[in-house]
């Protein structure tokens, strides 16, 4: 197995993400970590912390795609970049997953340009797996990648997740919902409505009807699709839910001294609650679709997060996720389906 | 001042209602408020407690949509439910305001048919005062009113947002910003591309351009527009984090002796942010192009919220947001917008 990973991607890159990568190799990572990015720097970076190299390879690109250039721009005026230079190196097969905690939009579009579609896919979409109440994970996809979508590509969503929630967790009969503004079959848009039809015609899936966004973290779903737009506006919302509520809640506590005092106690739990919610530990959001594994972890990420994440592309890589898609779309009986 | 007041909508109908509307007359409510339902058990109950019946009047109906029913069929086949005679009474001009806990695609379908909508209106918006990390209040809006919208509707929305936050909150240039996947301009759908560039057309509002799902809670904003479809999975969406949060700060809490006692002492500041964060205790949710005031307390309110509710609705009819609106709706140049 050989992953590949964005050096110089993210906030914290390059120190950060070649921690990472070095302690993905220690804590027992079965993959090859080929490191791309400004070799000479890389390389300094390693000896100046006295980390041991093995199982970790090099691959030079001198441009680093920033998150303020527009995804699209950029990935042509920097055809040295890590990102594009990762993913045409992803599509040669001689690896078989990037890992970036880069620009989403340039991530996707080099994914798309570069790395290309599997055979049968309509578009690639963003997935993301889900802290939720009861512990079980929930694919929640697309978050972003596709604002405008049309019903067939929510078919395939579903089709998607139900493949990478069976493969990568072993769950059996995934349930799927659709993102709806409300759970009775005649609410939504005339969007929702035409993807709701569809889904009740694709075998092989356990499609379970609307469900609202309150239900995206109670664990209660194994994968719930929607369209990008939606998806991002649903994963932005919940971020600045928690940021509100711990933000109120600092300011409550700061404003007494009992409080302040409780809170000396506390501050385990609270450490606790914040990792688990925060989803970016979880490793990253995955693009379903894509000729290889491409674990996108969030331009915040330290190093604890880009392990993840390198664990995350191996379990997917171990469980041939990238297989299971092209064979489930490139089921007939999809053909068949009727779209209003 | 008169306020009709829904008895029997809301999970905690009649008691808690009629107890709200005692409360908001004996802490200075300036509008009489008039119960509608059965009136024979409204005025057992008024007895039973001993309330005081100053300034209540009472309006008979017999019939009571639940919140499980189709609201079209439902308002088609009770003719004599609280929530079509109270529209109906609306619209007679005695009454300024109807306030209800009740099912709110019955409120929203009564509000149309029986209220009618301000002449120009395209499209009533359901909109929401979020509780914020600054403490400035944002208007957001469409909650769920319009789950198809044209980008007409969201001029609309914005200038009605404008003006409410104008007359009711005394903001003399609120910031309007457009829900999108994104902040930069080239983000968002075909749709929010659109209203884009028809918001950036409308003389006598501040647009500022895109925000995103986390931006709703900053209270940077003072109205943020979106389709009611975005706009329910948003705030739902922040619904369930909220709950994610503290289910897992609970069970954090509850795994540690440690955490248990620190919590003794943290109590106040816990229940003041849930409180805070909380937005049912604002009152509830406007209509906004209705023709007369609309305000839909959430179904779980009890008596505070009510109460909540009717001075909500007193500062709407004080500072004549209805005229507001259609003026400035009435404007000619907004007909030469141009949509793409």
């Amino acid at each position: 197995m050989k992953i590949l990973l964005d050096a110089f991607g993210g906030d914290n890159a390059p120190e950060q993400v070649i921690k990472g990568a070095v302690d993905y190799v220690s804590k027992g990572g079965k993959a090859e970590v080929c490191l791309v990015g400004m070799v000479d720097v890389i390389k300094a970076i390693i000896e100046k912390n006295g980390y041991s190299d093995k199982s970790l390879s090099f691959m030079n690109a001198t441009e680093i795609i920033t998150c303020e250039e527009s995804p699209t721009d950029a990935f042509r005026k920097k055809p040295d970049s890590t990102i594009t230079v990762g993913m045409s190196a992803l599509k040669t097969g001689e690896y078989e997953a990037f890992v970036s905690a880069g620009s989403t939009g340039a991530v996707l579009t080099a994914a798309i340009f570069k790395a290309g579609r599997l055979a049968g896919v309509k578009r690639p979409a963003m997935g993301t797996v889900m802290p939720t109440i009861s512990g079980n994970p929930t694919m929640f996809m697309d978050c972003g990648a596709n604002a405008d979508c049309k019903p067939e590509y929510l078919v395939q969503f579903a089709i998607m997740g139900d493949a990478y929630m069976k493969k990568v967790y072993g769950i059996k009969v995934p349930k799927i919902g659709l993102l709806c503004n409300g759970t009775e079959e005649e609410k939504g848009s005339q969007f929702t409505h035409a993807v709701y039809q569809a889904l009740k015609q694709v075998d092989g899936i356990n499609f379970v009807g609307n469900v609202e966004g309150r239900d995206i973290l109670t664990g209660e779903y194994d994968v719930i699709v929607t369209d990008g737009f939606s998806g991002n506006v649903a994963v932005k919302s919940i971020e600045g839910a928690a940021n509100a509520i711990m933000a109120t809640l600092k300011r409550n506590i700061m404003a007494s001294l009992k409080a302040k005092i409780g809170f000396l106690f506390m501050k385990k739990a609270f450490k606790k609650t914040v990792k688990e919610m925060d989803y970016n530990n979880r490793g990253g959001a995955v693009f379903l679709g894509v000729n290889g594994v491409v674990v996108k972890a969030h331009g915040s990420s330290k190093s604890t997060a880009i392990t993840a994440a390198l664990f995350q592309a191996e379990e997917a890589i171990k469980n041939d996720v990238k297989a299971e898609i092209a064979t489930r779309l490139s089921d007939e009986k999809l053909k068949q389906i009727k779209y209003e």
